[in-house]
Order: structure tokens, then sequence, then C-alpha cells
């Protein structure tokens, strides 16, 4: 084996709509070493968010500033510390945080940087989706914003999806009516028997999608959490309960668009029904995430809490993956394998 | 002097965009009498609200069912109590609450009626308004929707009207910087000298309202007290603070529409800022409105709550000063006079 390298992939131009290969690049670079106050990290794995896809976008006012051309794509990774200049992390120590899609990345363990805790006999992958930021937004989108009792109606659009999954099983075990929607009949099948909906919508199937939810949802809609934006939360806000919550999470059907996205018709229905619409960022709940994983990991130990990671070797097939983010051919977390442990 | 009658409004077809005189109709009838648990009020003074234009159109998915063709129009009356077949109401007892575009009405006691209480001293129009929903309006929507923190930059619009002043008001009371969006400099005016407003934002005014929101509130806004949707709202969400809240209050600007509204382009902000957009409907605080009269009492007595009651003389002019609520003729509460007390 030659010397180590850092291979990278780089932003080369803001995509239209949907990204395309061209609009990333490959560059292959010396491993950095890191100065004073930092460390120096071998990424494992890299997360694929829809998130990222927003970040490929000229900044408008959003909560991270844009990737510039030219520089290195942002994702979050599980990685080793190899080298350390800060006492707050040792060789050998790892962490999940905000970096690179790159074999080595520099933090100065400082923002959104957290070590894994070893006693937490957990496969370091869940550290990326059911125990990272996709497992703590559901958790915290949930029980935070939406704040379900016992009883409720819980609706989630993009219900087999890494997030949505999740949720869906938080609202059972905290005893709520669960009812999903994702597109296709095999979907809405996994909804029941992997991740236990109680009922399933399936938006693909022909039918006003605002019926098929009151139909589900008889006594009205008590939290709906939004991974979708567009029709469907148009359809979810004229079937809300009085006193619902609407948690946006994300507007995946709007991420690609080039135009500027046409708000829902019918935000009236929040008066009508004294219901709230409230948006997050998961960093808000940073101070609680050691909790919040303590809990969930154990869930996923007893098996409550069913989660799906698909993998991707090799960052080079990174943009190809992240591309299956928005067509709905993939099921449950995807996830890039950088290389061995 | 003949025997009394009791002269009505009705509703005589459904408004296309801004009613007209046409869309309502006058009729005399007898004097009702109370049957089993009625009582027989005599209508002293009734209010004009933007709400009632809602409640004219087809029923929607509304908190109230629609006002039927050839039904009396419905408003909220202070009335006197004349005759009772209703343990809990006295013959001489005064009473706010949602009745009709009439001289006289039958209440079975029950739903949306209020004694007013006989020891607060003040004239009994102010039932209507700073002590009647528009005040209870203002008072809950802040107070309980919004949340106000000492130092916090609250937004209002349509600030000169009924609710927006009071909203500035308690706002100032509560400690925060207030700022008030007007239609025209002499309604700003009033803004800074009548109701104490710190800053003033005339939308009439040339140049983007959302840039003199911006400059306004610098530190973004904390609560935006919305009365009016549009694109008032619009310029209002791209200038959040972290954790804002917008209290849903009307949208005055699009009741006339014949056409679906468009929902804001950038709900988005909401996420980027872990903010809120939550409806309400004041009858919801229902229980809590003896303590808020009080409190607003206390307030007005004080002279640290200043309103302006506009009276129109007569139950036949009730069609032409409604119409008003929509031109921004008027300044303050809309009351219609229909008698001695």
């Amino acid at each position: 084996m030659g010397k180590p390298v850092n291979n990278r992939v780089m932003l080369r131009r803001r995509p239209e709509g949907l990204p395309k290969k061209t609009d990333f690049e490959w560059r292959t670079e010396g491993v950095p070493r890191p100065g004073d106050g930092q460390v120096l990290l071998r990424n494992i794995y890299l997360s694929l968010d829809p998130a990222i896809r927003g970040w490929m976008s000229p900044a408008e006012n959003s909560y991270q500033p844009p990737i510039e051309i030219g520089e290195v794509m942002r994702g979050v990774t599980v990685g080793r510390v190899e080298e350390t200049n800060n006492a707050n992390f040792a060789v050998g120590d790892y962490v999940m945080g905000l970096n690179g899609w790159e074999q080595y990345s520099i933090s100065n363990g400082q923002g959104f940087i957290s070590k894994i805790p070893p006693h937490l006999d957990l496969p370091l992958s869940n550290f990326l989706g059911v125990l990272g930021t996709t497992g703590l937004t559901a958790y915290f989108g949930l029980l935070e914003i939406g704040g379900p009792k016992k009883g409720e109606t819980v609706l989630v659009s993009a219900a087999a999806g890494a997030v949505g999954s999740i949720v869906g099983q938080i609202a059972q075990i905290k005893g709520c009516k669960t009812v999903g929607i994702a597109g296709g009949k095999e979907k809405c099948e996994r909804l029941k028997t992997v991740f236990g909906f109680d009922e399933t919508i399936d938006y693909k199937a022909s039918g006003s999608i605002e019926e098929k939810i009151r139909s589900s949802c008889p006594a009205g809609i008590d939290i709906y959490f939004d991974n979708v934006g567009g029709e469907i939360l148009d359809g979810a806000l004229n079937c809300l309960a009085d006193g619902a919550r609407v948690v946006m999470c994300g507007a995946i059907s709007t991420y690609n668009d080039e135009t500027p996205t046409t708000g829902p018709s019918n935000l009236w229905q929040l008066l009508v029904h004294n219901a709230r619409m409230e948006g997050f960022i998961v960093s808000k709940f940073v101070s609680e995430f050691p909790n919040a994983i303590s809990q969930l990991g154990r869930w996923v130990s007893e098996g409550r809490l069913q989660h799906c990671e698909e993998f991707v070797d090799g960052l080079e097939n990174a943009p190809d993956a992240f591309l299956r983010l928005f067509d709905g051919s993939h099921s449950g977390k995807l996830i890039v394998n950088l290389g061995r442990l």
C-alpha cells in the first residue's frame, strides 16, 4: 500500500433542479495535518441527507451557509480520531459530526461534533441513522415540537423514509394512532409489517390525497409530521383536529424546484382549529442529544425501533447514491461506507 | 309610541368579493317571545368585525357555520335582558354575546354569552371593544399564543385597527419593543402619539415592505401579530428572529378574494428559525374571560390602554358601516348604536 491520500468530492457547480453527476468533482489530495486545537478524523461512514441539496443552492436566509463552488461537499460522518491536538479528544475516539464527503477531515472539536458513547454496543453506522441526526430529528420533532398525547392521531409523510419510519414507531410507543403516507403498494406494505403503522396511505394511488387522509383520520389529525410540503401538506391542513400541531421537518417535494414554491392556500385552517405549525433545526436540542441517544439506543436494543440502513460502498459512488434520495428508489437511511474500520 | 317592533338585517345573497348594500335585506317583525330556558335581549350596541365577512361566504371547513341566505346577519351585541325564562339571567342584566343584526334577540343563555360584571364602571360599549372580543383577542393572542418576553421585538400589522392598537399597548406594558404597520402617514402618526408604538411602518409608502420591516426590526421579529396575511406576512416571515412566534389573528387582505389565496412561499423560514405560526379562535379561552376583562379594565382605568370607538347611529346604517371595515377609512372599533339605554 502506498502513502494514504485524501479523496474528496467537491461542489463543481450549483445544480439546476435535480443535481447531476457533473455538478460534482473528484479530487485527490494529501492527508491534512491537524493544527493547534484540531483533530484529524478518518471518516468511516458518510450520511446522505436531503438537506445537503439545500446547501448546494445559493444562500437564501438559511440556517447554514451554502457550500461554495470548489469547496468539499458537506455531510455528517462517523470517523475515528487519528491525530489530536485537542485535549477533549484522544486517538481512537469515535465521533459523529458535520464534516465533508472526504476520507479525512480536520475538526476543531467545536460545533456539531460529538463523541460516540463507547458503552452503547450498537453498530457505528447507527450513529448516522437511528442514533444520529435522523433518529434525533424524529425524536425531538415528534416529542418536543409535536408533543404527542396517548390516543392522538399522528400522520407522517415520507413515512417509509429514514426519519418518518422512526417518527411512526416513537408515536406508537407513546400510544398514538399512526397513519403513514408513502408512495406505492410495496412501501405501504412495509409501513405496516416492518414499522407497525396502524394505517397507510399510498399517495401514488388514484384519488384525492385529502379524501384519503380524511378517511384514515376520521377524528382529525392531532399531529402532522411533515417531511414533504407541497400538496400533501395542503391536504393535511384541511383535516386538522382542534389544537393540532404541524411539525415542519422538511419539504423534499420542493428541494429541487427552480421557481419559488407556492405556499399552502389554506393556512387559515391553523386559525380555525387553534392549531400551530412549527419548524425546527435539530441542533437546537444539542444539549439534550446524549439523553436522547441513550433512549433511542434502548428502544433499538429492545427491538422496539426497527430501522433500515442501506449501504453504498466507496466515496466514488456517493454522487449517484445522493441522487437516489430524490427518486424514491431507496428505503431507509442511505450511508456511504468509506473504508474498513 | 306604537308597539315595539324588531328591525333586522338579513343576508339576501352571498357577496362576490366586497359586499354590496344589495347583499343585505331589511325586515321588520314583531318582538319575539322567549321560550323555555330562553331570554329576550334588547340589543343596545352591535359590533362590526371583519370576521363577519367570512360567515357570509359558503362554509368551507370554518369555525362557524355560514349565515344562511334569508337568515339574520350574525354579530356580537351588548344587550339588556328584558324577559327571562332562564334562572341564570335576571331582567335588567346586561350581557355580551353572539347574536344578530337586530333590535331584539332570543338567547338560550348558552355558548358565547356572558354577563357584564356590574362592578366595572366603564361604558357598556367597551364590552364590544377593548373589554369585548376585540380586547380579548388582542390579550390572549399576544399573551397566550405569542408569549412575549421583556425586550423582545413585537411587530403588529393593521396596528391602527381595533385589535392591533391594543396588541401594541399590551406589548409595551410587557416591556417589548413595538413596531406597528399601518397605511398612510396619518395612521402611522397615531400609532406613535396615541398608542405609543416605538416605530411605525407605512405600507402604502414606496419601497419594499420586507426592507422596511428589516430596518425597523434589526434584531429580527420575535412576535409577529398578523392581522392581514398577504404580502406583509411574506415580508415578515423573511425577518424572523430565532424562536419567533407568528400569531395568526386574521387575514383581512384576503377576506374578499374570490379565488383561492396563495399561501406564503417562504414558510420554510419557520424551520430555519425554529419558529412557529399559530392560529386561534378567542372562544378557546372563554373560561379565562372574566380575569382578562378585569385586567383589561384596570389598564383602561389607569390610562394605560388607549382605545377608540367609532359609533354609527341606527341599525339601518350597519351595512354601509360594515363596508368601511375593508376600505381602511375607519379608525378603532366600529360600533352600531341601536338605541337608547
